[in-house]
């Protein structure tokens, strides 16, 4: 099996895991508490309906009905189930993009097309190209901000291509897993349309932002009821467990793990992304996400020699493995605590700037 | 969507819940504290090849190598992602029994085929007849013991389908769920067959004996190490969440805990079959599970008319609906701590013989 991230648990000494995009800030400290009381919960099984987890996502989410969410096991429970529910012959993704998509689509044996949007840079990405070659009862789904680029899509193309998918009697699934990093993310989430769009689905995850992949939960927001009732015919019982349930009932409200968390993010980006920057030899995109895409210029090392050099400073980064369409020579890293940034920034330094001269 | 038990969250007052088989001594003393101790554990992504998970289930087993197990998000995982890895067109089940069976046969398209291999009693199964009809490449999927009907395979049977199994290049899955219920459990479980027979699953899971279905843990066992790989290509990654891998790391090794269930079920099964069988109009079948399966001999009631009377004691009973082949007059039960279980005896005995002349 590939795996995503580099595998923190195949290194046996302590790694800081800059491969996986979790918030710094770990486990909110409401969860805690709210576990030990709740630990009664366990020993039933979860309300089948999920009503009081909706209205906790509903209630974070804010002017929205339950009825327009579906919560999973994880994102990738919702990807997967929303692609066999579906049920459309082609599946569309911008590649470089997180690897799951392809592999839910091949699942249901979709006819995956891989597009590169991106200019050179990474900064925008060009839905016309894809709007072009759209056929009848297609699926596109895009990752916003998207991984491992970083890149955030404008609501103008979005909208612009969901009146085109409308004609095409087409599907757009949009990832919003890591929305929440995003600058002013209210203003950059598509959710505000799914009234208008019932061939709009947004996918979200709690685990991301609220640094807890540990729980898998993930959710789908759509005005589309029938596509609603589809996914829940395909999905398996019981997919969310306690501790998702338990989670969402106190996470959404921790203002202070929230302000916090976009106050790392605001800061930490913006330094780490400088200091990189400033590194010969590496070239360093700008970023909407909690994680940066850079590239290795001189091509003396690719990301591979680099992933084992880091490893002597107990660094893990993330490999272009799994991703389509990028050289070997990009690599992706997570930003995490100012501390952490730093051991980063002078580890890379000496890699990229002393040993490789 | 149907629902397998009663949903006890339609409710608004306090329920006894009897349509749900879990186990009264609520989730094990060890999981808080282990849950406490692996707090930070959330914030980090479970690993995905579950490799301590699967350790400590190999060694809950005893005589398998972890290479043996793949673990899922609840048994139903399990269940899904085999019919889906096997790709056989036929699937051969016995009812009545659970009904995630049928329905994920349907839904990776197989033909579902259901026999009833019961005796009026529901106290034998004769899988003589089902040989008979296996087709070239099939999968017979078994509960062992039997949801809803407690009755308990005979290891002789199993061996003797296992052989003609072989023949007919098919395969059997025996859902275990239920099995360390059973009298004398490590006998009855066909697992040490396994290394005997590559054409054999087991399922088993966590929640059932351990009383915690809210963790969302089930695993399978095989020698079949292809099984084994098509099954983790059809999963998504980190399907189990953290505090099932937290649950595991403690529950298989509380003895208390273990000794504590199998004297309860030892004494109470018996004794709630007892005053049971003792009242009039209601037949009780024999069970080796933690549930009785029932019916009303008294054709004025049927068991949606009994559940609807025993709602006014606050007591939630399982309805017939879901399984095939049984009557309106059937239900079953879950046996309770002896309190519980006493309100049910006496609830039961008012309405059927006092309401119900």
């Amino acid at each position: 099996m590939e795996y995503h991230g580099g595998n923190i648990y195949e290194h046996n000494k302590a790694i800081i895991d800059f491969s996986s995009n979790i918030n710094p800030l770990g486990v909110p400290q409401c969860f805690k508490g709210a576990l030990l009381k709740g630990i009664a919960d366990f020993s039933v099984y979860p309300d089948r309906e999920y009503k009081k987890l909706r209205q906790n996502i509903a209630r974070y989410i804010g002017n929205i009905s339950i009825e327009n969410i579906i919560p999973g096991n994880g994102a990738v429970d919702i990807i997967y189930r929303a692609l066999e529910a579906i049920e459309y012959k082609s599946l569309y993704i911008s590649t470089p993009t997180f690897s799951e998509y392809k592999r839910a689509g091949e699942k249901v044996k979709m006819a995956v097309k891989e597009i590169n949007l991106y200019e050179q840079e990474y900064e925008k990405i060009d839905l016309g190209g894809l709007i072009e070659n759209i056929k009848e009862q297609s699926v596109v789904l895009l990752c916003n901000p998207n991984n491992p680029t970083g890149t955030l899509i404008e609501k103008t193309e979005f909208l612009e291509l969901l009146k085109n998918l409308q004609k095409t009697k087409s599907f757009l699934i949009i990832d919003e897993a890591f929305i929440e990093f995003a600058p002013k993310f209210k203003d950059a989430s598509m959710v505000e349309f799914i009234s208008q769009y019932d061939n709009l689905l947004i996918i979200r995850a709690a685990t991301k932002f609220f640094g807890m992949p540990g729980i898998r939960l993930g959710y789908g927001i759509t005005s589309n009821i029938g596509l609603i009732n589809s996914i829940e015919r395909n999905m398996e019982p019981w997919s969310v467990n306690t501790a998702a349930e338990i989670a969402a009932s106190c996470i959404f409200d921790d203002h202070e793990y929230i302000k916090a968390t976009l106050d790392w993010i605001g800061s930490e980006r913006r330094y780490l992304y400088q200091k990189l920057s400033e590194l010969n030899g590496l070239k360093v995109y700008s970023s909407s996400s909690n994680f940066l895409f850079l590239k290795l210029l001189d091509e003396k090392m690719d990301a591979y020699g680099l992933q084992e050099k880091l490893l002597e400073y107990n660094i893990l980064i993330r490999l272009p493995k799994g991703f389509s369409g990028v050289s070997r020579y990009n690599f992706r890293i997570a930003i995490k605590d100012r501390k952490n940034n730093d051991i980063l920034i002078s580890s890379l330094k000496e890699v990229i700037e002393t040993d490789n001269i």
